[in-house]
C-alpha cells in the first residue's frame, strides 16, 4: 500500500533521486522549505495527511497530525522529542519514533578516539612546533604525552557510541568503566551508578562524557564533580554542551583540577568568541563536527530507507527511541 | 661475573639510581659527557675496556674497542650501524647488537593512528574553527572527513611498528596490505613486493611509510611513485625523512596527486623554516615526536636492564639487529 512520506530534510537533486529510487511506490511530499540544522522548515498542509515523517518535525505539528504512524528523526539527538508528555502521547497513539543514531555513531566514536590520541600524542602542540630535536620545547612535546595503553577510562552515557568507543579502545588494553543509570548487563565492562561516581571520577585517567541532553543531565558536570577529578585526568565531551557547567569547567581548568578538556559540544554553539574556554591553553574545541563525515546525508537517507523496508514488513525498527 | 658497562646515555640522578639498582654487581662507566640526541659524547678511555655499551657509540670507536661483546643502541633507528661493513665486522667478532625498538614501537604506532584519525576527523581544521553550525566553513569541516572504516591502507616497512599499527586498526575493518622486501609469511595480511607496488599505490586510500633509512630506501618516494598515488590518497611518514624526495612531495601536493601528507620525519630535521613543505595547506608536520612519551628514558633503561639479564643468562636478546 502506498504511504504518504513527508520529507522534512534538505535535499540536493542527487539525494532526492536516491530517495525517490529507494521509496518507489510511495508518495513523497517534499516541502518547499524543509528543516535544516539552522531552522525549522515551513510545513505544507499535506503534513497533516502523511503516514510517515522523516526529518526534524516540530512536536506541536506532530501533536496535530493524527495520521502519522512513524517519525524518523534525522539526527542522533532527540532532545525536542524526549519529554514525558511527548513520549506518552506517541505511545498512546501507537506512533513509532526512531532516530538516526546508527548514521552518526561511528563518526562520533572516531572523533572521541581522535581526541584521546591527539591528546596523548600532543598533536596540537607538535603540529604547531618547528622546534629542533633536543630543545626544551621539543623535549616537552616529545616526552609530554602519556600512552593510552593501560590507562583508565570512565564512559558516561553508555549507548551505541560508547560501545563503539570501547571496541576501538580494545587494542589499547585500557581499564574501561561505564556510568549508566540503567545497567543492562550486556556492557562487557563494570557499570557503576551515581553512588560510585565520585570514586570512579577520582580514579579515571580519561573521563568521556557522552550523556544526552535531558532535564536529568543538565550541568551534570558541575564544580562538585570536577573537584572529584584527579589533576592528571582529561575530560572529553562529545555528547551535549548542556551537560556541563562551563563556568565550573573554566575554574577547574584554571585551578588544574584536571589536565585538559577536549570538547566537541558547548552551550551555546558556537561558543561566543570572547568565552573564557577559548582562553584556556588546556582546552581544545571542535565546533560540533563529531558526527559528520563525507556522504553523511546520503547515509542518513539510506538509513531511513532501510527502516522504511522494516516498517512496511512490520519488523522492529533500527534506532527506535519511542 | 661483574661486567664493565659503558653508559653513553644522558642520565638524571633518578635515571642513574634506576640503572645502578638494576645493574647491581656490575661496574658502570658513566662518561662526563654522554651522547645525546644532539651530539656524540666525549669518549672516556675506559670505553676501550668495556664489555657492554648502552647508548649511541660511534662506529669508529667500536671498531677500535676489542673488548666489547654487546652493544645496545638506545634508539629504534640504527642507521649508523646498518652498513654491510659494520655488520660483518660485528658478526666476525661475535659482537651482539640490539636496539630499543620495543621502547618506541607503541608510541610510534599510536602516532600513526593519531595522524590517520586527525586526518579523517579534520582535527586541525576543526580545532582552529569557531564557525557556526550550518555555515559553509562548518559544512566543509563537518562533512569533509572520510571514515577510516573499510578504506585501504598500504604499510611500507612492515616490522614491529607496522604490526602494532595493524592491531590498532583492526576495529576499523580496513583492507591492509604490507610492502616488505622479505615476506616472512607471518604478516597476517597480503604482502607485496616491488613489482606489485605501482598497483598497490594506485589502490591505497592511505599510504603509511615506516621504511628505515638505508642506501636502498633513499628517496624511495620520488616523483615517479607519487604519480602512482590516487588523488584522494593520504601519505603518512613516521619512518625516516631520507626515504622521501621532498621536492617531489611538494610538487605532488601542489599538483593534487595526493590529498594530504602527514609527516613526523623530514630531511633535515628540523625542516628549515622557509621550506616549501611548511607552505602547503595540505601538509601536516610534527617534529619527530612520534616515538616519545612520558617516562621514555626510564623505559629505555628498563629495556636495557631486561636485556642485561638475558645477556647474562645467555638468552636471546630482545630487539637484536646484528
Amino acid at each position: 500500500m502506498p504511504l504518504k512520506i513527508y520529507i522534512d530534510f534538505p535535499l540536493t537533486p542527487e539525494l532526492l533521486a536516491r530517495l525517490q529510487e529507494g521509496a518507489r511506490g510511495h508518495e513523497l511530499i517534499i516541502p518547499k522549505k524543509p528543516a535544516s540544522v539552522l531552522s525549522l522548515g515551513d510545513l505544507e498542509p499535506s503534513f497533516y495527511e502523511s503516514d510517515i515523517v522523516f526529518g526534524q518535525p516540530e512536536t506541536q505539528a506532530i501533536e496535530n497530525a493524527q495520521s502519522i504512524k512513524w517519525i524518523q528523526v534525522s539526527s542522533s539527538g532527540i532532545t525536542r522529542y524526549d519529554t514525558p508528555e511527548f513520549r506518552s502521547l506517541m505511545t498512546n497513539r501507537g506512533v513509532k519514533v526512531s532516530n538516526s543514531a546508527h548514521v552518526y555513531n561511528e563518526a562520533c566514536a572516531d572523533h572521541a578516539l581522535s581526541f584521546m590520541l591527539a591528546q596523548s600524542r600532543r598533536l596540537p602542540q607538535a603540529l604547531a612546533s618547528q622546534a629542533p630535536n633536543g630543545s626544551d620545547e621539543w623535549l616537552s612535546i616529545r616526552s609530554g604525552g602519556v600512552p593510552l595503553r593501560g590507562q583508565s577510562v570512565l564512559i558516561l552515557g553508555y549507548g551505541a557510541i560508547g560501545r563503539r568507543v570501547a571496541a576501538l579502545l580494545a587494542p589499547f588494553d585500557m581499564q574501561l568503566t561505564a556510568f549508566r543509570r540503567t545497567p543492562r548487563g550486556d556492557e562487557g565492562m563494570p557499570v557503576i551508578g551515581e553512588a560510585e561516581l565520585p570514586a570512579a571520577l577520582a580514579a579515571a585517567d580519561h573521563v568521556l562524557n557522552i550523556l544526552p541532553d535531558s532535564a536529568a543531565t543538565k550541568c551534570f558536570f558541575n564544580a562538585e564533580r570536577f573537584a572529584q577529578f584527579k589533576p592528571s585526568s582529561v575530560f572529553y565531551n562529545i555528547g551535549r554542551g548542556t551537560t556541563v557547567d562551563q563556568d565550573a569547567l573554566v575554574q577547574a581548568l584554571e585551578n588544574k583540577q584536571l589536565r585538559e578538556a577536549w570538547l566537541d559540544v558547548t552551550d551555546p554553539e558556537p561558543l561566543p568568541k570572547d568565552h573564557a574556554l577559548w582562553q584556556q591553553a588546556n582546552c581544545f574545541i571542535t565546533p560540533h563536527t563529531a558526527g559528520g563525515f563525507q556522504g553523511e546525508a546520503a547515509t542518513c537517507i539510506d538509513h531511513f530507507l532501510k527502516n522504511l523496508a522494516r516498517f512496511e514488513s512490520g519488523e522492529e525498527l533500527l534506532d527506535r527511541v519511542i
